[in-house]
């Protein structure tokens, strides 16, 4: 099972949101296993994936990726860290430097600024979309 | 009032979406009337469009913008053909050529490809955000 952990700050107050995000953690099901982990402050989001190795940062001055590009990166970077990703979406002020450092990619999905809650919807999107370019099935035209 | 219509392509089956999209229509009101026009066929989404003077196609080849860039060509835009614009979402095959010789202006929010119901979405929260940006407001930081 390859186990996903999407880190970021910010609340889960919207019911459309945790909606949209059933979805496609019930899709992914089976094969992925996707948690959310929310915190109030940098500080704890920090503290929280101290154990992490394979970590991927959201930041604007990452590197951006058509869908099928990234999901070629996906599925390399599950392979070179045994099945066990965490990508991190920073707060308003963006990406602590921790985190910066920490990260072994940062990449990003637009020169825009979106909320922080349709990014971790985007992301999620973009990660069941992955799979099913690589399987080859006719989601992604 | 100014008024802005979003024509795409596809249904508006999920509850999830109608929910996120009103939070931000809900928001504009007063000041900003959105509709949105779903059409089954790029052929019904083309008669549609025939009236429509201000045109903004959403297309992977159209330009990237930051959130800034899109407030500012977003209010512009809204000048130059007296608060009235169309904004237009392709099918799954992207825009038609009729779309795409009728815009008067093509922009792109990604190299990613996103769901058409995420595009809206995205879509409709820049609009809000190129408000707020252009109120100064906390909205945007």
């Amino acid at each position: 099972m390859i186990k996903i952990r999407i880190y970021s700050i910010g609340k889960n107050k919207e019911p459309w949101l945790t909606e949209a995000l059933t979805l496609y953690t019930t899709r992914l099901r089976g094969k992925v296993q996707i948690e959310f982990h929310l915190f109030r402050k940098d500080e704890e989001l920090n503290r929280a994936i101290e154990k992490e190795k394979g970590i991927i940062g959201l930041d604007p001055k990452g590197k951006m990726q058509t869908s099928r590009e990234f999901s070629c990166f996906l599925l390399s970077t599950i392979e070179t860290h045994h099945s066990s990703l965490a990508f991190v979406i920073g707060g308003p002020e963006g990406l602590t430097e921790v985190v910066k450092e920490r990260a072994n990619h940062l990449i990003s999905f637009s020169p825009m600024t979106f909320t922080h809650q349709m990014v971790r919807l985007i992301l999620l999107e973009q990660i069941y979309r992955g799979f099913e370019i690589d399987k080859g099935s006719g989601y992604h035209k």
